[in-house]
């Protein structure tokens, strides 16, 4: 079912003018690389989950920034920066709780707003800053993955929800990446994987990661992981972010805060694996973040198979919100975030790299 | 896509001396109802879950005994006991975790153990007997009903996990009995409907029960039930049992554990509905009860989509066991057992009826 992907081939990536996707919609049925030569395609592949995972979101809107600098005929600087304001605005509705999403737009418009002596040169500028928004990603992965890997004992089983590897970054994963640094660092870790409801991620996109990786792992129904704590042996559970607070509430997929409740209730260590630009000191606590509310269709149906009887009310918000309490730490690049959060995440954000 | 069913239709009935029952593999894209002849259908049926839910299991155990009694050419009393030996060793070997199903088995041999004065005046007795069965079940739903929805506020939004209605009883049905009555007792109910990973009881049973009798509700992904908890009010949680062993601890469909860990820490009270032939006191603790690990297809296919890639490894627990000290009370058709439950439950059957 599932064909091979070079382990080199980013989740997005520019080549040739025109940004290209792994489309996430139908994996692991079938591996397609989507092309598109429009920021308003960029912003579309975003709202129907092409692509997804905060980090491969804000690499995305970095590259869709790219794109709308070369779509533009505009022949100044300030027409060509205005054009790019306005493709920013539309990147930035496509999607309103991963943060990541805003933070890209917003250091490619403050790339956009130095001194350039041409329109040509502001777009060469566009391409070079996505770029490094991309590249750094991966650097940032490696360095979290390093210094979560250092927080799993050598022989481990851990709980993992949704899908933060290659697929939800451009490449190596957040949460995911602390797993395949501890696995490739020699550890013998299990992988038990959220399936994820309702897009399935875990059983659809980590499960396909971790088999091409031989990684071990068993996909389990997202009711399970309490079951597997209590009667099992859990070691730990690790977690992606779409957005953090300034007290550490993290937004991240449905699903995460049952999880982190039962984790405590268990002693089982739960953490959170986000670069900081995941973090938004601009959002004091968990209740000021959107949760966004996606349509019926992920719920009544799975593969275009109706499931549920015809006309009924679904609810469907797409991220919950875990209270600070219940993280045990905030893996970042540079390094993991102990509570009390609000005071050691801006003392961690004041640290140079 | 759903058919109206009658009411007053049981989910297993015995009629011109076969029994049928509703078929729930395909609910509710299609209302079918598959009638069998021999008991060894019968055990097939509740194997590949045609029938479940354990009342409903415990009706079809025994009506598949009186179908044994029927198919049977013993000419002596003994030798027709001997024959339904060996159907209920078969039905008992059904499924493993439900009480209901042994209990119901036991009550046929024990009422087969007396005395007759012909093979066929036995034979008459067992589907006396099954009828019986049934027909308490319905009458012990709605006295459960009663005494659960005296629980339920005025105004009330309900989380309910699996489907514990008329499709897993004989009629009307226990956690979700308690709904039906409050509701039809004029309460403002609104049911939060936990779709219930792998096999979508909840999407699939009760959402096509609750939607037939245009009870207001909605379907959530398992995961979603903390989210609705924490920022949305919800006054209590209703879930079924598939066995309560001496000490409270109950064994029901998996996610079940999940949910009143979270219930828990929201305040929310949590309460097990149940008749008092689901409590089984050779079971000391829920440690000693067996789980049913499943087929991984359960988890890998949706109505026969595969959603993970080839071969990948599965956890499939068909059931969890929420510890006693997460229940606020069990509803049963005596009367609401609350902690300490040990004592409280042999109270409660020691109590006629």
């Amino acid at each position: 079912m599932s064909q091979h992907i070079d382990k080199s081939t980013r989740t997005v990536y520019w080549e040739n003018g025109q940004v290209h996707m792994i489309n996430q919609i139908i994996l692991p049925a079938e591996l397609e690389i989507l092309s598109y030569d429009t920021y308003e395609q960029v912003a579309d592949a975003i709202q129907t989950m092409v692509v997804r995972g905060a980090p491969a979101i804000g690499a995305s809107a970095g590259f869709g920034m790219a794109l709308a600098a070369h779509q533009s005929d505009a022949q100044t600087v300030d027409e060509l920066r205005a054009y790019l304001k306005t493709a920013g605005d539309v990147l930035a509705a496509s999607r309103p709780t991963a943060v990541n999403l805003f933070w890209a737009i917003k250091r490619m418009l403050a790339h956009a707003a130095k001194d350039y002596p041409s329109a040509d040169a502001l777009r060469a500028a566009m391409l070079e800053e996505a770029q490094r928004i991309a590249d750094e990603d991966v650097e940032i992965n490696k360095r979290m993955g390093a210094n979560g890997a250092a927080l799993v004992p050598q022989k481990a089983t851990i709980i993992h929800h949704c899908n933060t590897g290659s697929l939800a970054t451009v490449s190596w994963g957040t949460a995911l990446g602390v797993v395949r640094s501890a696995f490739y660092g020699g550890k013998d870790v299990f992988v038990l994987v959220d399936e994820t409801r309702p897009r399935l991620q875990g059983a659809r996109l980590t499960s396909w990661e971790l088999k091409q990786e031989e990684i071990p792992h068993k996909v389990i129904a997202d009711g399970a992981s309490g079951h597997y704590m209590r009667t099992h042996g859990v070691d730990l559970c690790v977690v992606g972010a779409d957005r953090i607070a300034a007290n550490g509430d993290t937004a991240n997929k449905i699903g995460t805060y049952n999880l982190a409740v039962v984790a405590k209730e268990n002693g089982v260590p739960f953490y959170v694996v986000a670069p900081i630009s995941t973090i938004d000191l601009e959002t004091p606590t968990g209740d000021a973040i959107e949760i966004e509310e996606r349509g019926a269709v992920e719920v009544t149906h799975v593969n275009g198979t109706q499931i549920t009887p015809d006309d009924i009310q679904v609810g469907n918000p797409a991220f919950d919100v875990t209270p600070a309490k219940y993280i045990t730490g905030i893996v970042t690049e540079r390094g993991v975030i102990y509570p009390p959060f609000e005071e050691n995440i801006r003392a961690m954000m004041a640290k140079s790299e």
